[in-house]
């Protein structure tokens, strides 16, 4: 499937470009309104955020980079996203404006707190997550499901640098349950490549590395070519990754 | 994990007893203000509806039951569930009590628009699902991991009679996207018990079941007997169920 392909566009902010004319103004004007969610809040806790400062100094040297996020995908990017890939009968524009990304679809604090870094050289991402109240499944921890759409996100960003990638499978070992409110650290790392199918692996960690909470294995498959390739160096939206 | 157990605690609307006495005057008093999430509302589609209404009158002759859903747990129950399952030191019981059943924390229509059915005989679950605008992944479809939450969730209960199951491993294929605010229709049924292990199979199709959105195997692994051998016949919640 094609999950994987938000996130993505939503982090180059900009279509992909095989018609990349009109794309700098839509980014230029589009950034300034809209909130990036992987920037602290006030619902994030102490282990969240002295994570988050550990992981800013890692982005100093230029080593990793912080991956912005957003709740809505701009109409732009959206409607050219319809024309080029997806099913032309599905065009109810005006309801799908309402639409919002799943994961930051939540007030501050109850849903995904998380932010993410990527390595380019170690293919690799980091997602520190904190889970709010309204992801709970079994009473005090986080739901089966919930715990899918992090290791699904994160994998999604580690195939960033290989082009758009459609998860074909997602295999999850749930080990440990993970407390809600508490903050666990995703990591993501592509192990192969095999053509266009990447193979990554994921673990969830506890924030002290002594609880390995789950394990998963996840199998995007290449759609499109790296979006790099289409984005001129100096674009801001290629800043964040390459 | 014990992801599935909440769900079927809900649905059971007693804690697993092995001190029943004070359950039953806890499930009358409370089934008064909670709300059945499992019932028509008004962003339910035509689909959603008339497939609701042909499930329904399947129930008529026993075979099948519809199952409630409830978007907070009693508070006896999560106190219940506490002291008997889950790490003592997690104790934060007032924060606890604000949260909630992670596929039923979305206002109506945005989120998880669901009813499931049971069949005892056949040990299937199915589930009807519509998907709101608020669990969008790639523009216009719905994202890998509400697909995952929904395929948890429904196994979950497939293994309803069986005992209080927790999801080991989890295993999809995606293979065509989920259009936003389609209905598709969830199948799971257990395929293999070895032990405490259950096999059960999912998939996902569209109502007219031409296009199988996505397919899954997962594995409960049971941690305790079958409530129903704890509840006396008479006792409401075993109505919905045995």
């Amino acid at each position: 499937m094609l999950r994987s392909c938000v996130a993505r566009l939503r982090v180059l902010g900009a279509p992909p470009a095989r018609r990349p004319g009109p794309v700098w103004r839509l980014f230029s004007s589009e950034k300034v309104i809209r909130k990036d969610y992987g920037l602290p809040n006030p619902s994030w806790s102490k282990d969240l955020r002295l994570l988050f400062d550990q992981f800013m100094k890692k982005c100093e040297d230029g080593s990793w980079k912080r991956l912005p996020s957003y709740r809505q995908n701009p109409t732009q990017i959206l409607k050219d996203f319809q024309t080029r890939f997806v099913d032309p009968s599905f065009t109810k524009e005006e309801q799908m404006s309402k639409a919002q990304q799943f994961s930051r679809s939540f007030e501050e604090g109850l849903g995904f707190e998380y932010v993410m870094f990527y390595n380019k050289v170690e293919k690799r991402t980091v997602c520190l997550f904190q889970a709010g109240l309204h992801l709970q499944g079994v009473p005090g921890y986080v739901h089966g499901g919930a715990i899918a759409t992090i290791v699904d996100i994160t994998t999604g960003m580690c195939a960033l640098a290989e082009g758009i990638a459609m998860t074909a499978n997602l295999n999850i070992d749930y080990k440990k349950p993970i407390p809600l409110c508490s903050v666990v650290v995703v990591n993501c790392q592509i192990s192969k490549t095999e053509g266009r199918k990447l193979f990554v692996s994921c673990s969830i960690q506890s924030v002290d590395e002594k609880t390995l909470h789950t394990e998963a294995t996840v199998l995007p498959f290449l759609s499109f070519p790296p979006l790099h390739l289409y984005l001129p160096p100096s674009s801001p939206s290629s800043l964040y990754l390459l």
